[in-house]
């Protein structure tokens, strides 16, 4: 099916090239379309890789191999094919996984454990292994494509195509780094959310790159969500190839490590919020903002209790200032809270405090907020010092639209 | 909004009377509606009572007060408030439920924590303290009502009104329970679920029909769900007149408490399952049976992540066998799982068997299942002996247009 943009969606981010880092695309044909749906990047010698994966109990073969694989913390090329996950498919799903990284392999000359292979589309439908070998003999042989090229091509559902950049200083060495991700539905935190990349031409130690995207994945990808379900594919990846010649960063205390780190964090947050803005049917961004909780944890979880509402999320589709439904939410949540200390307010604007209903609240300003596309709800739980803040959309007759029909 | 009656609605039961019972309706104009919107119950002195309630954190005074009263094990008189749930509303709100309490405990003579009150709809809207009272004033000077009036005035969403009726022997003393149910949105699990009144001619001790209660709970209310929200209200509430003139039931051990467990089951699975058939926006029953998990528990919760899963309920709004979905959603579940032991069926045929699809699948008989609208879905983990079954309904786009637009 093809969808409009969404109304959410932003222009591509103009990226630079990453020293060591050239992306390939080509049509593996896995589904009846006319676009390209396999990429090949190829990594220089050396390059550091780090990745977060789903926490599915059903993750994909690819799930599976890939954490093995981050383990080593080298990787030589990534290869990801759009339109069939390879999930749920038994040892034929192994196999193919396996065949892919032993072309990629034989073809680099490098060991098959440096071939990453992600995958995303329908689940339960074995990767059809002579399309992948074509597409990758011919994703092989193409042209360098653009960031944007390889956007588009790792996109399933996807509206629009999501690129983001940042640099950092180390010492006097300016580092780069870009991010692509595609996801729209199926997206739930407490993992890394569907899939996406991010390449860095920053010397870094493998080990201390895992540090920081886990530390980041848990501000970012772990605290979006658009329907509350997890795919079994999900997969966050960075790559860091050292060409900018910065001194290695080997820990937390080197210089730079900590511009590294917020660069990080900023490229995985546009990330993770491009997915949002590209979230089934969303009409409108929402921004939860949870404080006073007992503890940050807890105000994650609360956050997402209300994000994941359906009645919160249908509410706000229709510009309703519905706080008894975010009371609902917050009373859902399993997380310590006094309903008599509790204050909830929308675009800045506090629609009960302690419990109860602002005395003199003026309903109008709120509605104009609402009537807008970039939502703010505010929940302090009077409680504690935790806090947590959480990115979702709403529910729209879009999202039924899409799901209702396409075989995903 | 007039909403048409859910296509999964069925007739209303035919409830016989019950000895010690009855009931009055009024109209309280809580809404700006013409209809009864004030249900008062009257019990015969003796009566015991038990009861369930929501765990939500941010529970309404109702529920607090109700928590206390069921320790005490009688009851003279229930009140239902429909149209403002009297949540999150602060002092005022208890203080509403007090003086409805005072005044009905006036009328009877009897202590006010004998009289359980009751309020649904808006939440953060105090109760009006001048419509209660003469809605009050109204109801105990009205006519006794029918089963169905009464069931028609504990309603606000509902499309239809539900009751359900069952007959145990004790000894050799026939015993008749009827209930009543109002709920259609803001279901989900771990709870009671909305507002529940089961209503019997036993003479049975408290203690003992709480602990039968909570047990019929756990396997019924606490197994629906239908858009995964937790009301701030829910409520199920059974009363035991004693009119009938068994031999008291003291304990599991005697003669005819099995019997009458039974029945207790059954009246509460049919009222769980008439909630399910009014689920805002729900054009498909479906049963989720859950086998071979860990534990029962766990079984509980593999059902449940699928039930309240949005991909899973929108494929079947579309007809769609989309198993790779239920896949998914065990693998969210946060349960034990074995991806290349799972197996998933509808309509009791297998579409994948240990981790991989059926080889001679044929998704012909099974599309013809899902065209209609009573679904079967089978998950077998083939892990343990764990089982579950569990009631939701599709997610449609009748949901989004109900709760985009009402402010409930």
């Amino acid at each position: 099916m093809d969808l409009a943009p969404s109304p959410l969606a932003l222009p591509f981010a103009t990226l630079p090239q990453i020293a060591g880092v050239t992306a390939r695309v080509a049509r593996a044909h896995y589904k009846d379309w006319d676009r390209c749906d396999l990429t090949y990047v190829e990594f220089a010698p050396g390059t550091a890789v780090a990745g977060v994966f789903t926490q599915s109990a059903c993750a994909s073969t690819e799930v599976e191999l890939g954490r093995e694989q981050v383990k080593q913390g080298v990787a030589r090329a990534l290869i990801v094919n759009a339109g069939n996950s390879n999930a749920f498919t038994g040892h034929r799903g192994r196999t193919a996984v396996e065949q892919i990284a032993a072309q990629v392999s034989a073809h680099l000359g490098c060991a098959p454990e440096a071939v990453f292979v992600s995958s995303t589309g329908v689940i339960g439908v074995p990767l059809p292994m002579d399309k992948a070998k074509a597409g990758v003999a011919a994703v092989l042989d193409a042209e360098p494509a653009d960031w944007r090229d390889a956007a588009l091509a790792i996109g399933t559902t996807d509206t629009f195509c999501k690129g983001a950049t940042a640099t950092a200083m180390i010492g006097d060495t300016k580092v780069q780094l870009n991010g692509i991700i595609k996801g729209s539905g199926m997206i739930a935190p407490d993992m890394a959310t569907m899939l996406g990349y991010i390449f860095t031409d920053a010397a870094i130690a493998p080990s201390l790159l895992q540090q920081m995207l886990e530390d980041a994945n848990k501000r970012t990808f772990s605290c979006i969500t658009v329907d509350g379900d997890t795919s079994t594919s999900d997969t966050v990846l960075a790559f860091a190839t050292g060409a900018a010649g910065n001194r290695p960063l080997l820990e937390m205390d080197d210089a730079g490590a900590y511009a590294f780190a917020a660069a990080l964090h900023d490229v995985c947050r546009q990330l993770a919020q491009l997915v949002v803005r590209d979230g089934e049917g969303a009409a409108k961004f929402i921004e939860i903002r949870v404080t006073g909780a007992a503890s940050d944890d807890s105000a994650r979880n609360i956050a997402l209790a209300i994000a994941n509402s359906p009645l919160v999320k249908t509410a706000i589709a229709g510009g309703d200032a519905n706080w008894g439904r975010v009371v609902m939410a917050v009373g859902k949540a399993g997380e310590p809270a006094d309903r008599d200390k509790l204050s909830i307010g929308f675009g800045g604007i506090w629609a009960a405090r302690d419990g109860q209903p602002v005395a003199d609240y003026d309903e109008a300003p709120v509605a104009e907020h609402l009537a807008g596309d970039e939502i703010d709800i505010d929940v302090d739980l009077g409680i504690g010092d935790g806090r947590a803040t959480v990115w979702t959309c709403d529910l729209t007759h879009g999202y039924i639209d899409i799901n209702a029909d396409y075989r995903s």
